[in-house]
C-alpha cells in the first residue's frame, strides 16, 4: 500500500483526488491538510464521500507528511515549494499539482508567477507528469510536477504533429474552452452561476500563465523554439477542457496520411483514444474519465489542419493523470484506479 | 462470474447500467439489443465506453438471452412481460427496471399503464426490489421489478415514519424534482436544452403513473390505505431527483425523537444516508453513485414533518439499485460495483 | 418625468431595475449610488446597459437622494430605515424593495432580522406593494414597501382561495424554487456555478425570513390567522420562481368551480395569468416579464387543491412590481415600460 | 403603420420576431404561418406571448401575404424561394432570414445547399442585409437576404482590418460558439439537455453551410479572395454566438493603432459597440439585446490579432437584425423597436 498525504484538500483538485484514492486499491489515505478547515470532517465539507472517508482536515505539518509515502499538492503555486524540499530530504515522493516545479527556465517562472523561486535547484530534477511524453522519467521520478489542464490537451493535440515536423512551428493557434471548475473553489463573483451560466466568453487573452508551460513543451516536441497564439474561453459547464488547435501544414504535412499518424502515435497508450475520421469529441464523453480523446480534420482539404480535444480539466487535466504518475512512480500498473469509464449523461 | 444480457441498451438507464457493470468484479456483458442500432458498436452511440466495452448491439433473441444468468430489461414498459415467462422458463433471472411487474393488482395496472397484461400470473412471484424493505425476498428472486425512480426516494423518506405510526396517513404530500434524463433518450421538443434549460416546471400534476406504485409501497409500511398528493417536477439538470415529503404528525409522532428514529431506521443500510439535523441533502452529492441522502426537519416546531431526500435517478433511481438487487440475488457482497462516490463537483 | 435615484445599484435587483428604467418613457434616472464602485460607470460594470446609460455610480447622498421624486432601495435590509425618514420629510416617495418596512409588527421583524427597528412609527404607514391585492393603498402611497419574491409568488397563489374561504388555514403548504440570482450577486462559494449547477437542493427548511411575511398576507386574506409549512429550494437557473402550493379543501370548496374563481379573481389583472385547465406555467415564460403566471389542479379528485405559480423573481418578484407600484403612485398608466414579454427561448 | 407577415413562425426565429414585432410602435402582426400549427393560438405554443398577441397560426398562403407590406420568412432554406417571386410582384417587400439569397453565385448555392435554385435571376436584387456594410443599398431593398448568425459576429470582426488591408487573407481562422437555440426548434436526440448539457463540443468541422456566405463576405471587403478557415462549436447555453478570430498581421498591420481603427470604424453604428482595450465581450451581455460587442487584442505584441465577438444569435444574429433592416427599407428610425438593453443576469 502506497501511503498518500494531500495537501490543500479543500480545492476541486483536492476532492477529485480523493474521489479517486479512496477507490484505489493500492492507496491508504494517511491525511489531508488544511489550514482553514482543521479539524472538520472532509466528509461533512464534500457530502460526496460520506460512508467512504473517515478523516479530518488537519494543519499543515511536514513531519507528518514526511512519514507519507508520497504528497500530493493539490494547493495554488508558491506553497509547494516551501515543504518540498524537507520531503524529499526525507525519501517522500512529491507529486505536484501546482506550477512551482512545471517550468524548467527559473526567469521566465519568475516572471508569469510574480514571485521568487524558493528552490530553483529542483527545477531540473524535476520530471514534467505528461506520461505519453515523460513516461519512462516518470518511473524514477523523486519530484513530479503534473502539467496544468490546458497543457495537458494542448500538448497532446500537437504532439504527433510537432513531433513528425508537419506544420509551421511559428504560427500554432489553441483556442481553448475550459468549464468553470478550473477557476476553483473559491469565493468569486464572476464564478457565479447568475455570472457564468448560459453565457460564454474569453478571458486573459493577452496572456496566461499556462502559456510559457505549454510553449516550453511544444518546442521540445519540434526540437525548435515554437510560436503559440493562446486564447482561453470559459463555457458554462462544471467540467471539461475542449481545445481546438490549428496549425499550418507544411508540404510534407500535407502529402502525409494524418489520421494513421495520430493513430499510431498514440496506439499503445491507454488514456489517449482517437476517434475515427469524422466523428468529434465531446466533454461529457470522459466526464469524471481519465481520458483524453481527440480528432482531426483538414477542412475543405486546404493548408489548415484542425484538431479538437478533449479531457476532464479535473481528471487527466489534474488528479487522474497525477495519480496515473503515481502509478508509474511507485511500479503499479498505470491504470490502477483510474480507469472507470466517464459518466454520460 | 455473472453472465449478464441487456435488453433496450439505448437509453440512459441502459448506458448506465453499462458504465456499472463493465467496472463489476463479477459480472461479465454477454448481449446488449437493440432492434434500431442493431449492430452497431456500442461504444460508437456511446464514446464514453472507447476501449472500455467491445460488444455491439444485437437484435433481440430471446434464445440468446435464455443462455444468460440473468437479463435486465431497460426498457418502455409492455416490453419485458412478451420474454419474461420463456426466460423463467429457461432457469434464467430477470431484472425488469420498468414498470411491468411493479403493481401487484393488475387492474390497477392496466388502468395507469393503458395496456392489457400479458402474464398477469407471474406478478404475484415478482419482488420489488426495494433492498431496505425488502433485502430478503431479493435474495431468493427469480423476478425481479425495480422500482421507478420517484418512488424510490419517496419510499425511503416516508418508511420510518409511515412503520412507526407517527403520521397521517390520509394526507402525505411528495413535491418531487427530476433532472430531465428521467425523461429518457428520445427526440422531443419539450426536453430540448433550449426548451428546459434555465426554466422549472411542474408536469402530470393530475397524475402520473409512479403515483399507485408509490401509493402500494406506502400502504404496505404503514399497514393501511395511505392517501398520497403527489407532484413531480423538472429541473434543468441531467441526473438527480430531489423529493421534499410532508406528513401530518400525529400525537405520538410529535412526541417521538425523529432524527434518532430516522438514524436508527437505516444505521445498518450501506446506501440510505441519514444526514445530521441541520444539514440538507444536494443531488449533485450523489451524481453517480449508488446512494440516497436525506434529512428531516419539524418547521417551527409544528406539526408539519418535513423530509427532503435525493438520489440520483439513473443509479439508486435505476441502474445501480438493479445491480444492488443482482448482488443479492446472487449472493455477491451487495455493494460490490456500486460503491463508488459521487461526482463532485 | 419621473425623476429617480436607485440606492445600491450593483446587486441583481439593481441592475434589473436599470434595465428597465432605461425604457421607461416616464423616468428620468437621476442617481444610483454605491459605496463600494463610486466613481466607476454603470455600464463597465453591467456592459448590458453599455451606450443605453451614461451615469457613474455616486456615494450615497441623501441630499441628492431628496433631490428625486422617488428613491429606490435595491439594498439588504436595514439600510433603507437609516434615510427613510429623510426622504419622506422631503417629500420623496421611497419604494424600498428590502425588507425594512414589509412586517407590521415589529416585535415579528426584530426577532426575523436580528436588529433593532430605527422608525417603528413608519411601519403603519408603509403600504404593502402587492398591486393585486392594495392596489388602491399603493395609489396614494408615500413609502412603498415592495413584497418578497417568495411571498408574491406564495400570496398571489393562495389568494383567491383564501378570499373565498375554501381551503384549512392551518395546513397550507408552499413548496418554492427559485434561481440563483434570487441569492444576490455575493461572493459566496455557495452559489459558484460549479456548486449549484446541475443540482437540487432545499434550504433553510426550518425557518425562513420570508415566512412572517408571507402569513401575515396569508392571514389578512383569510381574515384569520394562517399557518404555512414553507420550503425554499434552489434550482439550477438563473432567474425565476416556482412555487408548488398545497392547499386542503373544505367542503365549500370541494363544491366550487376553482378554475372560474381563478380566472375571475385576476380578469382585470394586467400582470396575473390564469392558465387554462391543463396547462402547467414554467417559470421560461415570464424570463424579464412582470408577469406570474399559475394554474391549478385537484389531483385525482380528492381533497388537496395544488397551485403552480411562476415569476420572474427579479421583475414580478422585486424590479418590474417596484415600477408597476411606482406607475400607480404616480398616477401612471400601470403597465408603462414593464409590458415586454418573456425572453423565450 | 408597416403591416406585417410571417412565414414559419413556430422556430425561434419565429418566435423571437414576434417577441420584438409586438413591442414595435410601427408595426402590425397581420398573420403568422404555419402548416403544423395551422389554427392554434400562437401564444398556445408560446406562453410567453399570452396577453401579447392574439392570432393564431393559419396555413401559408401566397395572396394573403401579398396583402402585407412586409412578409419575414423565419423558414430552412428551400422554402422562400416558392413564394418570393410572387410576393415581390404583388408589391411586397420581403426579408428573408433564411438562406435562399444570401449567395451571390447559384452555382455555390446549389452545391452547398444540394437543390436547385428556383428562381436565381432574383440573387442580383437580393440585398444582403448587414447594415454596418450594406446601408443604403438596404433602404432601397425590395428583397432582403439577411445573414446568418455566425456571418454576421465573423464579418463585423474581420471587417476593419479587411477594409484597411491589414492582415494576410490567406490564413483567417474563425473559431465560432454557438448557444444550442441556433440549431433550432426540432425534436431531435443531439440537441435533448442530457446530450448537451454541461458539454462542449465542436461540430461541422469539415465544412459548415455559413463558410461560403462568410467567404464571400470577407473577399467583397477585402477586394480579394479570402481563405477561411471556420469550425463551428457548441456551447450549453441557450442564446449566443461568440466569434474568436485570428489574423495574421501584416507590416502595416503590426505597425496600425488597431483599437483606434475599430472604434473608429463602428463610432456611428448603434449595434456594434467596441468594447475599451483589456475588456472581453461576454455573450449575456447582449442576450435578447440586438447589439454586437467586441474586442481585440494582440496576444504577446506578436504577429496574431485575435478579436473576441459577441452576439445573441436570435437578435443581432437574425430577428433584431432583420428588424433593423426593416425599420431602413420603410424609413423608420434604424433603432425603432430594438434599442432594448441585454436580459442580465
Amino acid at each position: 500500500m502506497i501511503k498518500v498525504g494531500i495537501v490543500g484538500g479543500t480545492g476541486y483538485t483536492g476532492v477529485e483526488l480523493l474521489r479517486l484514492l479512496v477507490a484505489h486499491p493500492q492507496v491508504e489515505i494517511a491525511l489531508i491538510t488544511s489550514r482553514a478547515e482543521a479539524g472538520r470532517s472532509v466528509a461533512d465539507l464534500f457530502p460526496s464521500l460520506r460512508g467512504r472517508l473517515e478523516l479530518s482536515f488537519t494543519d499543515p505539518d511536514d513531519n507528518a507528511l514526511a512519514a507519507c509515502d508520497a504528497v500530493f499538492f493539490a494547493t495554488p503555486h508558491n506553497v509547494a515549494m516551501r515543504s518540498v524540499p524537507r520531503l524529499l530530504a526525507a525519501g517522500t515522493r512529491v507529486i505536484d499539482l501546482s506550477a512551482d516545479f512545471r517550468i524548467r527556465d527559473v526567469a521566465v517562472w519568475e516572471r508569469w508567477y510574480g514571485e521568487t523561486h524558493l528552490c530553483p535547484e529542483l527545477l531540473d530534477e524535476a520530471v514534467y507528469g505528461l506520461p505519453e511524453r515523460n513516461r519512462e522519467k516518470i518511473r524514477g521520478a523523486k519530484l513530479l510536477a503534473c502539467p496544468g489542464c490546458y497543457p495537458t490537451a494542448v500538448q497532446l493535440g500537437f504532439m504527433p504533429l510537432l513531433q513528425a515536423g508537419f506544420v509551421d512551428t511559428k504560427s500554432l493557434i489553441a483556442n481553448a474552452v475550459s468549464g468553470v471548475s478550473g477557476a476553483g473553489r473559491q469565493a468569486k463573483v464572476d464564478n457565479l452561476l447568475s455570472e457564468v451560466s448560459d453565457s460564454f466568453k474569453a478571458y486573459g487573452v493577452s496572456g496566461h500563465r499556462h502559456l510559457p508551460e505549454i510553449e516550453q513543451g511544444l518546442s521540445a516536441m519540434a526540437s525548435e523554439p515554437v510560436s503559440l497564439t493562446f486564447v482561453p474561453h470559459l463555457a458554462p459547464m462544471i467540467r471539461g477542457i475542449h481545445a481546438t488547435l490549428y496549425a499550418s501544414l507544411n508540404e510534407a504535412g500535407r502529402a502525409a496520411e494524418l489520421q494513421a499518424l495520430f493513430e499510431e502515435a498514440y496506439a499503445d497508450e491507454p488514456f489517449v483514444d482517437v476517434l475515427p475520421a469524422g466523428q468529434y469529441p465531446q466533454t461529457r464523453s470522459v466526464r469524471g474519465a481519465n481520458s483524453c480523446q481527440l480528432a482531426l480534420t483538414v477542412p475543405q482539404n486546404r493548408e489548415t489542419v484542425v484538431v479538437t480535444v478533449v479531457e476532464d480539466n479535473l481528471v487527466k487535466g489534474a488528479a487522474g493523470q497525477a495519480i496515473q504518475c503515481m502509478n508509474l512512480m511507485f511500479d503499479e500498473d498505470e491504470s490502477l484506479g483510474i480507469a472507470q469509464p466517464g459518466l454520460l449523461p
